[in-house]
């Protein structure tokens, strides 16, 4: 290896150990271990543009290894990405700085993904490559190859071992994103120790197994090595590639490399002294980065800048000669078209007769998949159970990356990471499906939605007992609470047509907010007092004169069993209000005004209803009021029945009412 | 096939197409094409007592693709197991029958697990495999092997999509466990078509990357080749065994088989006709079964009976032999020896300075694993985090069988499933652990031991934003309320020495309840309020003379908030109660007059205090009442300065107070 590319690499190193240290907390051994690894990455193979992060043809880098974010930060800071400076990575892990623990979307320039969940960037990464792979074969002309982009994933042993890894690779491999590398950070060492106690298994086999091209790198330090594997990797137009790079943790600092205890904490001034002399580092002066190696990244970063030049003039001559093409661009990359639905009357149609608002979803789908062409999603094997097909817009496949629908296969947690993937690329908007029970799979990657503050959406179908015969696995009861229950995700849970067209419109005009859509799977009236309020999370449904007595507060299928009720307490002389609460998140959102306008403070008679959970509905009824719901789980058992025992029924709703 | 094989695997087909039909719902497409399988394994190489199905010694058979029920029916009904009769056949589906949607423990005899969930069986089955390996080398003595039994589990693509069952035979393979026998109904359909569509993987090679004997049948039909390979995976006693059985999904029925239609709908009255007709049965009588075929199942149950009395002479014998030994099967399978702990003084002492709830569990795990000898758990690789190494005992591994700690690798999933295998096995009782954010991905088997009312326990350090610099992926928000919303788990977030006793003994005596202890990363002072109490769920920790004006609630690391709150308001001349609520679900199962005494109605001025999710609090405090808490994801940062920034102190308890 030559002088400078050694300095160079060893900076990581330094910068890397030395804020940890400074942070008394942090992640040393990744850093060290994969410095050469990540340099040889960014310096010859990634076509990236530091001048311009958001550039759309830029390759995509996955960290799927977030606690190495020094590597990272580290990067960014010495190819100039957002002006992220020394002091920055001297407040490493500090409250709000720019360079918090792990790496975060949104909060980092340059930073593609959130992570640190393991395995999560390896289903991010998938779904990046599935974006690519799509908008290629839509915005792609003869000569002007405009998306053409690579998507590496750095993991090591702990993403591997994560079950999300195995759903997702297995997929890239029978998609053939032969644009996806991952690279894998063999190190044989996790927090517990050697990875023979957990993790003895031929990761390579696995790989070949699931259709991808494998190639090894015998020493992590070997940047020719590496290098070559990745131009091979690159050279596969058929198949993914894995690349398995011998790594030693903690790389340079004698007394921890090799040892479990590099991974999770600083290496102590001694170590960070003794990895200096280690390297033959010139100064002992912490931070201290040789002028040459400044030098060396910028020219790295001019070069890349005029690479990415070259593209912008192809771009521009292609924006020319295919003006179409470049409002499209427009169309899916910037302003989506979601605003479209706002006054579309067929959109927002009121049905006539019953329909399970599955079935409802699914018309809407596939009148919006006409007026939303970057709209792309599917089910985990479950799309003729949540009607999530969109007819006629193909199969995305190897063969038809075109194809709108995929096939995600019986795998909820790497399909929610594949969601997250095609939002992060940008230029999609991606849904993703299951059953509501099953959200319990999707959960950890719904929450990188929502931390990441991206608009992915969510649709959960068979949405409470109404599950019937497939009993209590298959019976949501929790499932509401819990998605409620995590900061900035709107649930919604429409009780009929003009709901669930407010459900979809909101999530496809979301900017910053995940949407969940909770359907059912047996039919529901349509409601004559729903409306477009519904947007307002909740909202009056039906009214009595004045003041009420008794104020009724449902969702989804029970908002009918609250207007049964409400007329059996009317006949009895009461006044009532019956609120639908279609998304408890966004009423949240509502002036004070407004929520006390719907659920005034006066009115202490309230009964909630829904045939899930109980958990949580206290904030609207409070220490006085009812909810009838859920306090078990389900049974198996014909849907009407099982709603008759376990209580959810106008009667029970009478009954609570008069008992307050 | 002789007539009488071929006669009572039909059997199987025709209960289960009648049962579905009879239903109007239900899976006949996987009882049809694995009947052969299942009948060859029951009838000749799996050992089982259909009069006494808790035999401790039984082969386990675990149904992973659940949905397949009918065929676990038809053979419990067919051996007799339980007075299964053929009128709950008859019953299927329906409400509060014998024979739910999906197998149910618990519900009906011999159902060794409740499955559904793809893959769960999967995770369970290597549990069972753990524990089996585990007593067996603690009770097997030459010329005895009291232990000594085979785990089955029956899968299909779905399950071998999802990722828990790459999680889990991942570490099967490492743990070589070759008493593991994995059958894989491989008929490449899945629900939304083929399984070209998502899952062209090479399976076998991934399951010999995982270090299984792989073996394949190419004929699902064949019993003799089935028979074959079972008896070959017997006899590889180093590795698992893993059997590809080329099936056709609905076999018999000439209309449906090799279809997805197969799948999950009944095959409809002329289909069933058909299927009759084809396997050329004797009767278009639903539910007809000919006599030869009760005789034949009346003579496979005979000599499986008298097997087993063979088992029992040389039980008795051993029992007589080795005395010790007898006491100790019955600590490990039946006393269990929980109750110890109730006087042990040294087991409930007060802390006299500062702690982390983690390393007070590590030192009361440390102290029980003497005391109670089945006692047998582990970590997601995070065990020098979350404390949950019981020094001394030695790793489970392929070598130390009689190893106690277990090395699950960064797979929650699995781990959880496995916890649930194990104590489904029966003798032991197993704990898994990780970071509370982690919960996320081990929550769907959390859920399988509430539904099964079995009493695994969970433990989860890094509680709350204490996390500190990991940051916002890594610190819990939401995590208690999805916990707490699920019904019949025990979820215990102790606030020092004496509630951690508390947790982890309610966890330990508990008999149909699944226990969750949630600990702290950082120090907490020692409550000396904190009591046995604390089994009660919520209790008073510090009270003031007369009726409180206020009422302080706080759980974990925020009660010592709550009581630096309380001596500030008091100082201030309020009167000032802290309830201590270190489990919700236990307190709401107390009596109301209980529930009134410690939060009496009259007094509705109430501040919760929890470093969380505030969903779900307004259960006690109402619509007056306040609740500090998080409304947003955390941030990386020092602890302290996180709980400065959130408004998580003494001093916004006290201006939440004083507001009301």
């Amino acid at each position: 290896m030559n002088q400078i590319d050694n300095l160079s690499i060893n900076t990581i190193r330094i910068l890397s150990a030395d804020a940890v240290q400074k942070a008394k907390s942090g992640h040393p051994g990744l850093p060290l271990g994969c410095a050469s690894i990540a340099y040889e990455l960014w310096a010859r193979h990634m076509n990236h543009n530091p001048a311009d992060p958001d550039w759309l043809n830029r390759d995509r880098f996955v960290l799927s290894a977030g606690h190495g974010s020094m590597l990272l930060y580290s990067l960014l800071y010495l190819y100039g990405y957002g002006n992220l400076t020394l002091e920055d990575l001297k407040e490493f892990r500090q409250l709000n700085s720019k360079t918090p623990g792990h790496p975060e979307y949104r909060h980092t320039v340059g930073v593609e993904a959130t992570t640190g969940p393991l395995g999560a960037g390896m289903g991010m990464a998938v779904g990046m490559a599935i974006a690519e792979k799509h908008l290629a074969s839509i915005f792609n002309k003869e000569g002007y190859p405009v998306i053409d982009h690579y998507t590496f994933a750095l993991g090591g042993d702990g993403c591997m071992m994560e079950g999300i890894s195995s759903e997702a690779l297995s997929l890239a491999g029978t998609l053939g994103l032969s644009k996806l590398i991952v690279l894998y950070d063999s190190n044989n060492i996790s927090i517990e120790g050697s990875t023979d106690l957990a993790f003895t298994e031929d990761v390579e086999m696995r790989m070949k197994a699931f259709g991808f091209q494998t190639l090894t790198v015998e020493d992590g330090n070997d940047i020719a090595a590496i290098g070559n594997a990745i131009e091979e990797a690159k050279a596969d137009k058929e198949r993914p590639s894995f690349i398995k790079i011998h790594t030693e943790i903690g790389y340079g600092c004698p007394n921890k490399q090799g040892k479990a205890s590099a991974h999770g904490e600083p290496l102590g001034e001694d170590n960070v002294k003794a990895l200096r002399e280690n390297l033959q580092w010139p100064s002992q002066e912490p931070f201290y980065i040789p002028d040459e190696v400044y030098e060396n990244y910028r020219t790295l970063r001019e070069s890349l800048i005029q690479k990415t030049g070259k593209w912008g003039e192809m771009f521009e001559e292609y924006c020319i000669k295919y003006p179409e093409m470049k409002e499209l661009i427009d169309v899916y990359f910037n302003s989506g078209n979601g605003k479209l639905l706002e006054n579309n009357t067929e959109f927002w149609k009121r049905d006539e007769k019953p329909e399970a608002t599955r079935n409802i979803s699914g018309r809407l789908l596939n009148m919006m998949k006409d007026i939303i062409p970057n709209l792309i999603g599917g089910s985990a094997d479950l799309a003729p159970s949540n009607k999530t097909y969109m007819e006629g817009m193909g199969d995305f496949s190897k063969e038809n990356p075109a194809g709108r629908n995929i096939r995600f296969g019986v795998r909820e947690l790497a399909m929610g990471a594949i969601g997250n993937g095609i939002t992060l690329h940008g230029g999609l908007h991606s849904y993703v499906a299951t059953f509501l029970v099953f959200s319990d799979y999707v959960k950890p990657m719904a929450r990188l939605s929502s931390i990441m503050r991206i608009p992915a959406t969510y649709v959960y179908s068979h949405d409470s007992i109404g599950v019937g015969e497939d009993g209590p696995t298959h019976e949501p009861i929790e499932q509401l609470a819990m998605l409620r229950a995590m900061p900035n995700m709107h649930v919604f849970r429409p009780c009929d047509a003009v709901e669930t067209a407010a459900a979809w419109y909101s999530a496809l005009t979301s900017k910053e907010t995940p949407t969940t859509i909770v359907i059912t799977r047996q039919n529901l009236a349509p409601m004559q007092g729903s409306s477009k309020d519904a947007l307002k999370g909740g909202y009056i449904l039906e009214d009595c004169e004045g003041v009420p007595d008794i104020i009724l507060i449902a969702t989804g299928s029970e908002v009918e069993l609250a207007v049964e009720a409400g007329r059996i307490l009317e006949n009895k002389g009461r006044k009532v209000r019956v609120v639908s609460m279609p998304c408890m998140d966004i009423f949240e959102e509502q002036s004070e005004e407004y929520k006390e306008a719907i659920l005034p403070k006066a009115v202490t008679r309230r009964v909630a209803i829904e045939a899930l959970a109980t958990f949580g509905w206290e904030r609207y009824v409070g220490l006085e009021g009812k909810i009838v719901g859920m306090t078990s789980f389900g049974a198996s058992g014909p849907y009407k029945e099982l709603f008759e025992y376990f209580g959810i029924t106008a009667d029970e709703i009478v009954k609570a009412a008069d008992s307050l």
